[in-house]
């Protein structure tokens, strides 16, 4: 059975922008959305997601760190689940479809497959992971860490900016901490992990293209370099007696460009610099900058990591100044199952868009839950590659798309081993 | 005659040196010496240096704008003068030697020649600027200028940062600003302007030389350059379709630096740089940065600036990213007179010291003087090439050298014309 448009899902795209505008509804005061952790927000969109996935035949709780969770049975009781879910949580002033439409759109297709009586011999959980941007606490994943097992329970005593321990502000939330040990999903129940998200970057649009099945989410080591030159007088040292901090760290910013496009899947950004004493007449005696390297295949990024590290330190050398740099986050990645792949390629090509395979260069929940599960990921086209901002936008047209492709995915669902 | 360190010249050095640690008593509070334009540090600095030039057998006087001004009268009266002098304020938290040493140098030297009974067909004086580096009002060169008839009386309402404004800061200071504009010295009476500086750069010391005689006082541009691209998340979007404007910054540096060691005597900086939003996993749509260029002759800095720019816009064209570049700072560059520089490059040689020429990157009161007059400067070695900071450092032995260099000088000179 493959419906058009105009047919079973006419208002499949307009119901999904109705919900994802009724859930951005959510927020502090502020431009665009932002919704943080164990707060009322939280609360108020944690309450409005059960109702909906309860509305689809579900039933639903929040578990004690915040994640709100919809099943929706098999054709037997007690069946594994295949889970499908995304994160409530935004960034300060984000966007409405970051995390929000990969917990709307298979809450809005299982409403379908239940008010059709369709059931499967697996059962379906909806996850609306409590805070995958970390935005609150400084700690990431912290939902997903929850069920995949790897809650580091040291974050509850990490403070918010108003110094409020994490175990506080849940217990506030309403909910207890000391169960979230307990939330720990044996593999035994899971069939898989999929989510679906916007792309946050430019790449399906530019091919014109709806949805992209993602290979990999990207591992990223991210650095702070200091380069130590000599500061003079911008009229009186000559050129050739400089030791001058920028103009090595600009060499610096352009070797890891240069290295950073020699591989596919590999990105490298430095996104923030700045040079002391840092007067127009002062030969800059240092500069200090980020690194951010990404690749989906960690060998690759380690790779990157240390040439770029080995060409900095070639380039200060030569040019008598001095480099430090400091390795401040590195966090492996995570490769999609081939399998789940597959099946969610299988079911774009299904409902007549073109298939497309791609990296996530940001983060998700799934690289929790990779640690428990197989992931695959769903990526839908988003307008200008702009994300974690206001003006993050899709249309109605992909989300009905999307909500087709995940339909057709769970009805042709084939777990890995027999159930 | 030609006296050793052993001699009449045996306590030249300490004395000067004295003298230098005496004048850096007057200042406001902070590391090193701050004296600023029309201050009680500016009147008791004024007090000292016209005590010493009475001491040299000298008239002592201070002008309408601060300027202290010493005569010593030739054999005739009425006798045209050769200028000899430097500026008696510091920049904030500024050295002993920047100014100060151009000014104690040649009343110590006419303390010689008075006590010998020396007396030319020229008179000198000696002047001590009031105002080069324009820390308080942000106008630089006041008290040259007033000399040179280019004082403009628009500065006068300038206010500091109490917002007092400069004319009621010198009555304050006790000088009349009406009197400013009758300082202009007709050029008839004045033989020429020679100035004692330390080099405030490393090429000296680098070739273990104590002095160098000037060639020209460089001319400058400065410029704010603000580079547009994209802003976008340093995951996500892959390294063909960014349009980061600090890796189109990090080219623009490179090319300033490449295109400014082509030529002797050309400089270029890029002092300040800031990239936004300026965050380690969000690729730069904005860098903003600027551009000091420098050089001894006015048409090589003009044709560099002109080639820098198309060359970043050339960068940035290439880059799909906007260039917009404000020029805030132009002044043309000063040629030293070279019947001055060959005087006192005989002076140098006949006590012993090698000759050397070198460009002078930093600004001067030479610049506002060459309207009125031929300009000459000698520069004595700084420790390190440092500058505008409590570090810096000469001897006391490059102090007694630079002090015979000018004496013989002074001996030696022969007018451009006759008198």
């Amino acid at each position: 059975m493959l419906e058009t448009a105009s047919g079973l899902y006419a208002n499949l795209g307009p119901d999904i922008m109705r919900r994802l505008d009724a859930l951005a509804l959510f927020s502090e005061d502020g431009d665009g959305v932002t919704r943080r952790f164990a707060t009322r927000e939280h609360r108020q969109a944690a309450e409005m997601i059960q109702s909906w996935m309860r509305d689809a035949g579900m039933t639903a709780h929040m578990d004690a760190v915040g994640n709100v969770i919809g099943r929706y049975e098999a054709t037997t009781i007690n069946a594994p689940a295949l889970l499908i879910g995304s994160h409530q949580d935004t960034v300060r002033e984000g966007g409405k479809y970051d995390g929000a439409m990969g917990i709307v759109t298979p809450i809005t297709c299982i409403g379908i497959l239940n008010n059709a009586g369709e059931r499967f011999p697996f059962a379906i959980e909806v996850i609306a992971f409590c805070d995958e941007e970390g935005v609150r606490f400084n700690s990431t994943l912290l939902g997903s860490r929850a069920i995949a097992g790897s809650f580091d329970k040291a974050v509850l005593t990490t403070t918010d900016s108003d110094g409020k321990p994490m175990a506080e502000a849940l217990r506030k939330f309403g909910v207890d901490p000391d169960g979230i040990a307990s939330l720990a999903r044996p593999a035994a129940g899971i069939l898989g992990f999929v989510e679906l998200h916007i792309e946050q970057g430019p790449v399906l649009e530019e091919e014109n293209l709806a949805l992209g099945v993602v290979t990999a989410i990207a591992g990223g080591t991210r650095m702070s370099a200091k380069i130590t030159g000599f500061a003079g007088h911008a009229g009186t040292v000559p050129m050739a007696r400089r030791n001058d901090a920028l103009t090595a760290a600009a060499e610096a910013i352009l070797a890891i460009e240069r290295y950073c496009s020699s591989a596919p899947g590999l990105v490298g950004t430095v996104g923030r610099i700045s040079a002391a004493p840092g007067a127009v007449n002062v030969i800059p005696g240092e500069a200090v900058f980020t690194i951010d390297i990404r690749a989906g295949d960690d060998a690759v990024r380690r790779q990157a990591v240390a040439a770029v590290r080995a060409e900095i330190e070639t380039i200060c050398a030569r040019r008598g100044v001095r480099l430090a740099v400091d390795v401040f986050h590195e966090s492996d990645g995570c490769q999609c199952a081939p399998w789940l792949m597959d099946q969610l390629e299988a079911a774009v090509i299904a409902i007549g868009q073109p298939p497309k395979r791609l990296m996530s260069g940001a983060g998700h929940d799934g690289m929790a839950m990779a640690r428990v599960t197989d992931v695959g990921m769903l990526f839908v086209r988003c307008k200008g590659g702009i994300s974690h901002h206001p003006a993050e936008s899709i249309t109605a047209g992909d989300a009905a798309l999307s909500a087709q492709t995940l339909l057709q995915f769970i009805r042709k669902f084939e777990p890995k081993n027999e159930i």
